[in-house]
């Protein structure tokens, strides 16, 4: 099965709106064996729709569509999908009736622009949506078939997963498979020097993707074939020998981050950790609490932004910043050994840089980052120098931090890695 | 002018990495005054480039491609350009140079994959790339120019700023202009209610559009005209009368957000502030480091994750945690007690909820989030249900903790908004 998901809205042109959506849907879809052709975002203009529907029903099973269905007045999908299919709008009733019981339940007013929300083009198919006032549609046509979404990301995800996983499996789909690899601490070219005998040597209906981000790479190995066991064989097979070849820089497979790796390794182990933060400003804090079950090993954080508070809080001593600066690995293994008391947790991180624009000196510029990470019995810390913009040096820093906590542990023979 | 911008990697069809290029680019295309016609994303599969540019040429004058031209082999974006403009490829000694400099000064070893990259489609015009090794290339056509890029995000923009801005500058542009209203504390549904008969009043050639997002909306207002003055004129009129119904919950227009403008008064009015964060786990402190200048008002943070360390470093009662639970208004209000304390400062920030998926019951289930913001003098409080996934919890929550925060600081009259 062959798909075209098309984004409508002149915000995600204009990029005021970034457009997650779809990559969202590229990924499921992927997993359920659809070949996502193209993403498509275009205009609210009805000429603009038209064309893009036409390209899409081209070649493309399945048309998913989102945005454009909410109450306000900018709203054109459903105008254009019946446009399209050369059919009529009609008036909804029980649509009418899910608004209205939606809106008594948490008691606001029915406004009367819900009302046109309650048109449908004629010979819809309506999927429920129990987060919003929007339902979700469906247009089955010989040859092809248009669904179409709210552009809330949540809403969207929830008619997905209710509705159009069970109908997309009804249908036939075709054989793709693909792993990932994540590696950190290796450059992009450098990996692909190690691994290019391994591509040479794989059969023609698999290729080889690298996706660099933030200090670390994946490896997508992809494939479609008529024989699923047979492309799956080879595609783990291949995966496996990337990884042996490509050794301790690989820490993960598939669906997963530095930072969920890090969490099985440490609850595995029962160990605990905290973290003083300086430039990172908590960003570290943040991908560590984002994953469920982080509580399990994580205690929390000092966001240290102000040097006083490196003192009061963390007990760095006034001398050693006065005498290495703030950025400096003096000062941060003086906020690991803080930061370990305040938590008592077995491993702590510190980090300490200048994420710019302003700050920087000739002998430390702007990317100047000092990490830390260690227990009551060692530390490990380097320096590093990014120079990028501000947002940029926040999120390598903390990528660093994360790298450098997995070279920590990875050092301790007594801890299993097992799990990876 | 008339843009289309093509992405090209299966990884963003995938969902493995998110579009982000494409907004930055659509930004700065609409800020100049060209209008985005649509971005479409492909496969770097030959058939699907050529079908790419063959409907962006037919009615873009710019063509801005990005992705493909990194040094490992699933870079096809040249033979794509070379093949759709029917010319051949050609050794460029100087791009082989400067990659051999870039290199040198890094002290990394040249990979034979970056020999390949020296290869150029004949007609190019070369754009230095002083962030990476694959420049910018430029090929003007009869009717339309393509532009490429490579898809590294810092890369990208570096060389749009350097070049791409004055090549666009230099060509006539059409009149686009727009303004958006930044409001948070109130619906889609019911601002569009309240601003029906501006709109209904308002000139054909301007249009509205609502752009919900975690508890704010942005009203963006725009329109296209041959008489720029006359244009900028009615589209500022509008925005002053849109903002004059709206009242107190406009916070903020074009390129700003709510916690930029919260640090204009925070500087503004010689106020510091601090914060303790459970749930949020960081996520407020990120987002008030991520902005440049932020040290002058922010002075740092507790990420209190273990209700021992809400005691031990916030000073919260055992009493109040056991009667009252760590969710719940009184161990806010004793949190930001506390962080006054640590931080020693004029407000601070406390939040505590259940972020999920675990830990809820019924009388708090989880999204259950309570919020105070306060000073010596009096504290703020509120409790918030928000019941969605635990990323989503987590931005709401931060949302309203600055929702909250803009609240404490209107009811104060001897703060100054007047910057805003």
């Amino acid at each position: 099965m062959k798909a075209s998901i098309i984004t409508i809205g002149t915000e995600i042109l204009i990029g005021q709106i970034i457009d997650t959506n779809s990559a969202w849907l590229g990924q499921k879809l992927n997993n359920l064996g659809v070949e996502v052709l193209r993403v498509l975002s275009v205009n609210d203009e009805m000429n603009q729709m038209l064309a893009a529907f036409e390209m899409a029903t081209k070649d493309s099973d399945l048309v998913i569509v989102t945005g454009g269905l909410g109450p306000t007045k900018d709203d054109f999908t459903k105008k254009a999908i019946s446009e399209f299919l050369e059919v009529d709008m009609y008036f909804d009733q029980g649509t009418y009736d899910k608004i209205s019981a939606y809106f008594k339940k948490r008691n606001f007013p029915i406004s009367s622009m819900h009302k046109e929300q309650c048109f449908m083009p004629e010979t819809v198919k309506l999927f429920e949506n129990k987060l919003g006032t929007a339902p979700g549609m469906l247009f089955e046509k010989e040859g092809y078939s248009i669904i179409s979404m709210p552009g809330v990301p949540f809403e969207m995800k929830y008619i997905f997963a209710e509705h159009i996983v069970p109908y997309i499996k009804r249908q036939e789909t075709e054989n793709i498979y693909y792993r990932t690899i994540h590696t950190c601490g290796r450059g992009e070219s450098m990996i692909a020097d190690d691994i290019a005998t391994i591509i040479d040597k794989a059969p023609d209906f698999v290729s080889f993707a690298y996706l660099p981000s933030k200090a670390s790479v994946r490896i997508r190995i992809s494939g479609s074939h008529s024989n699923r066991e047979a492309l799956q064989e080879t595609i783990n097979n291949l995966t496996e020998q990337v990884s042996s070849q490509l050794g301790k820089i690989v820490f993960g497979y598939d669906e997963t981050t530095l930072v969920k790796e890090l969490q099985k390794v440490m609850v595995n182990n029962r160990l605990t950790i905290s973290t003083a933060e300086s430039c990172t400003g908590g960003n570290i804090a943040h991908h560590i609490t984002l994953n469920p079950g982080s509580s399990a090993y994580y205690q929390g954080s000092v966001v240290a932004y102000d040097n006083q508070v490196k003192e009061k809080t963390l007990g760095v001593k006034p001398s050693t910043l006065e005498k290495y600066g703030a950025v400096s690995l003096e000062t941060t293994e003086e906020m690991v050994k803080g930061c370990l008391n305040v938590f008592n947790t077995n491993i702590a991180i510190a980090v300490s840089g200048i994420a710019g624009p302003g700050g920087g000196s000739e002998e430390k510029p702007v990317g100047t980052v000092c990490v830390s990470v260690g227990s009551k019995e060692r530390i490990e810390s380097k320096k590093f120098l990014i120079q990028k913009d501000r947002e940029i040096n926040i999120e390598y820093s903390t990528t660093y931090a994360f790298i450098m906590l997995r070279k920590f542990l990875l050092s301790d023979n007594s801890i299993n890695f097992t799990q990876n």
